[in-house]
């Protein structure tokens, strides 16, 4: 079974690469009457859009998105809702010169191997660019979550070991506004300005370096999760992980969870408020892969992009010693235009628990 | 649609409650004539059992698995393998004074609002007891990996702030002796014997610690795992964040390559041997998704088991203040037991895209 | 992907060998709250079991069965319900002549072929001993659409030549207690007369007849059904093919509808009801693949049973010729036992469609 | 979860509105390396495309299909092939008329009170339309099978009363040959006279008619086809539902085996051959749900289009009578172009047993 969809009620399947004419989406499950904000769409795909500041690759795409099918007058009809993204700027020219080499730490060798098949134009389907069709689907979810009134938000927490502080209580139209203000969307503006700083020094240096994303989801409805396998830090760590270049995902406590002690860790309840809620908020919002009505929170780690500036020693298809010339576009760093996609995925995520909940008891 | 089933081709779905008659697993999808070693699915059962040891919990479980179906011969036929353990020592009485308040950082009060439904013998459905149906199998996943020289192996790497170092490159055979040579499970004797301690001071103090348990994945064949959304490492991050009490997942340079550039990140390829080789493996034997050929690697994050031995304050389902006693039995750290339940859905995984990619390209 | 799976959100997984220690179903996905009433279960099941009558097979089984787990208190929990019927006269003796040849139009040569294992014992996964399975399944599915009021009933409505007029507009009640009068469970007694006694005939020829079964759903919402692969008389078309000996389904007008025009076909619908119904229901209660309201109707076509007990000319697995004796027991018509199957399936697609449409369109 | 996607491995998702910009489908899970035939796609929508003959409708659409993805140097690549079919005579106008009505017979009234919805520019998702993507994605799935040497065809074997005599056992070349040669596609050409004949004069009358289309698979390996849910026949059969207007389907002994004893409709097996043959096939190629070997063989009914030229009496939203001209353009029979339908659903259901029966034993 191919791997190109992700959900179960609220699905979408992928489609594209990066050198070929177009990609994009069909997103099949979305409840009908929804109103479908064609702008909001397109705003959703500018942030993550090739070239839109100094930090990030220099490719040309505009990213307009085109809806072919599943609305009318201005609203989701229940059927399919398709969408197109032509890709404009393919110049597989650039890659000519690596027809035949495998690019370290790039998914050049491993699709091969298992296809059979080399299409040298570029990284094709393992090629970031894929990402354009979750975020444009990521976008009719969060429509879908708004009219619930489900907020998700998400910036640059770190680059390379730069720490953004923890984010403050804020609402989440303001802190929007903060990390828009800078190009690194990051919410902090004094770490944002470092963040920038160290960012073009490695693009200066013709290297990359890694970073992390974290996201917050706040008035999520009490229930969302399925147990045992589909919980809803499961479906979230798996939407995460799936993103181009992550390496590690973790909620709530999240890692310093491991060294903590269950008498400091356990959430305790407050009593006599008409929902429960917690003190303290370790179970990130989840517990038993159940949403709790407290704000949901987790963080993930990119690693370095492996497209670098400098000529790497290799090897081509024969297992021959090669060289790799540092040509061709690249980010820097990837986690300013990776924020959209992490709330897109978690958008997705989120819709479809919300829709597999409507089924948990009798109506 | 509820979420007890994991798997696509290689498909498990697991039920019961930890104070209900019987908990159990179907198969489905397991290919015919792989011969089903039962004794070898009770040895992994044992590993995970209650009562092995002064660091687990005191619950009497035997754990006995039981085949209903699918075998003939002492092989698999490729109907589906029905296994059952029937549950022993319920005893719901320990928890019949918790009828009504919510335990903090448990499932109940989620559980409670999702479902409407109260159950208030124990953990039910979101008990750890659950993993048990996983292990067994997950022993059946082993065995067919074990077909085609795929080996796995998991230890506790860590206990609270007590680290592991790397594990050295040993045979797997020989770390599998090492590890069970000490209760904790960790494959260095001097941290296990740290980490015994550590978790025996913490017992008698009725509370608990979290920890890690680390994984490797040898020989396993290049072309694992599935584009864009089924990546090797989002499924095994899934499979992982599933698992009770997990709060984050890493693999290869995990969180610390966040922090990495991409000219010190990029595993280079070993020109001239006969399969590509690369002297680093910070992609931890993935690559867009696909294993790469290179020992796969990855980290569980375990948080602190919520049961601690100390009255507790917390709310009852009117939302009013009320108190729990520290009674009952518990694990004052769950990663011993977890090492078997980490590598039965790491087996599960493997397993099932090991089938996945039978149908990649034309044979 | 194995095919032991049946719905998406209503969703059982049925495993067990006719000749194995024990047959059973999970149901996952069942709403939580719905009163599981174990007598009514058992009672679908005994309609089900051999040896309930003379024109059926004398196997001996009671079909005693039990709950495992997702109820509490008598209600549903929203967790996975296990179900497991014991085998209790699997007296494989019977077949141990068989061992090496493949009996005509029965599964033996395509199991050995697809899966190299020959399982001699009988027809283990192939039986119709499997279906037990659905109708306790099915049974549930009846519990939750009568909480929405909806009504299945299915009677035998032809023996070989021998058919049943028309279903009267009497209700269900009614025709279910003149079904149950009749050991052939035709709701028209004058009918029922001619069937049992030629069943009886075929019977002492050592012979087998086929026949076929009707089934209307009344008080169907309007809505069911998804577009369009899912049509609503697609699944239930999928559900009654996998049903032992299943040869044809038809609804609403099915084939004979080939033979009309579009001018005689149309169902007119009537001005000025509440909801809208049509004068004629060549429709079959579903357009476009969805429920309008009207009673569904379908009939479903068995074809005679393989077993007979006549000597036969076959071949062993070497391909040599061989005789087969007709030993064994059997019945020498399946339609009175397949009525509560065809309802038990029918249940299980609608309380999937159910579920599904609870999310077309925004609440 | 919504119902536009078929398939388990091979696997298409649909998209796209009668009157909207474009109609499409993605396929993922074809395996690698195969030569994709964009011509051959081609000449399949010509077969389905309007306005071929006097006897099809009148609207004119080229049906040219564009590949966006999946494909590299004239080879499928393993991942999703988009494949574009733009909408090139909407002409809604010619439904402006009947903004408020609902049409008798066709799935104005229930799209509307499922989704709440009304797309008064035609048949919408409802619409055949949608079938020139399943023939497109049958196409490729036909290219697949070929390279496994299976052969499948279909013709019309009944419109309205006038039966095609049995198919003889011809080379398919042949019959595909003969099929051509007349514009409603009957492989006897005697019969396809009085077809044309027939449908002719009931175009003219402004009526429709309905008919049968019937299918063989040649060539078919044993073993294809999953007990117990997912069997061939049944997998077969939803697929040929799920085509509009579709009322029936039976394989093998169809209906007429319900009248058959056992004795007759068993296949006896002829000894010494290498492959086991059956001397009769009344099970119609597949037996226990798997495939024989044997030719597969199915009959699916078509009732008349809804669509006709008289005016005719109906309701509008608001239950209120109205009138609804006959205007438009129509199909006065469906099955000259639905043949080509149903040899794309069988191909897609073959392709993905094909697939599915790659893992049912150990290799």
């Amino acid at each position: 079974m191919a791997g190109n969809t992700f959900g179960q009620l609220f699905r979408i399947s992928t489609f594209g690469e990066s050198h070929g004419t177009a990609i994009g989406v069909i997103l099949d499950g979305c409840p009908a009457q929804l109103p479908i904000d064609l702008e909001f769409i397109q705003s959703e795909l500018d942030k993550r859009r090739p070239g839109q500041s100094k930090i990030t690759t220099q490719r040309k795409e505009s990213d307009t998105v085109q809806i072919l099918s599943g609305t009318f007058d201005g609203k989701s009809t229940g059927t399919p809702i398709a969408m197109l993204i032509p890709n404009e700027d393919q110049r597989s020219k650039d890659y000519s010169h690596n027809t035949d080499v495998y690019r370290p730490s790039h998914a050049d060798y491993t699709y091969d191997a298992k296809y059979g098949i080399r299409d040298h134009r570029g990284g094709g389907r393992s090629s970031a660019r894929e990402t354009a069709a979750r975020v444009a689907a990521g976008a009719i979810a969060k429509l879908l979550l708004k009219h619930y009134g489900i907020e998700i938000f998400a910036h640059v927490s770190a680059v390379g070991k730069i720490n953004a502080p923890n984010l403050e209580q804020l609402p989440v139209e303001e802190l929007l506004t903060t990390r828009e203000e800078n190009i690194v969307r990051c919410a902090d503006p004094a770490t944002a300005k470092q963040m920038v700083d160290c960012i073009d020094a490695i693009r200066k240096d013709g290297d990359t370096i890694g970073g992390k994303v974290s996201c917050i989801i706040r008035n999520c409805p009490v229930g969302l999760g399925e147990p045992v396998f589909d919980k809803l830090h499961a479906d979230l760590g798996k939407a995460m992980l799936s993103i181009n270049a992550v390496h590690g995902f973790e909620y709530g406590s999240g890692f310093s969870g491991s060294e903590m002690r269950g008498s400091e860790h356990n959430d305790v309840f407050i009593a006599g408020s008409n929902t429960p809620k917690t003190l303290t908020n370790f179970s990130g919002g989840i517990q038993g892969g159940i949403s709790n009505g407290m704000e949901i929170n987790f963080t993930v780690a990119f690693k370095p992009v492996a497209t670098i500036m400098h000529n790497q020693q290799t090897i081509n298809a024969a297992g021959e010693a090669a060289e790799i010339k540092g040509k061709g576009r690249h980010d820097p760093c990837v986690v300013p235009r990776a924020v959209v996609i992490v709330e897109a995925m978690a958008a997705l995520v989120l819709a479809d628990h919300l829709l597999r909940n409507k089924t948990s008891k009798l109506d």
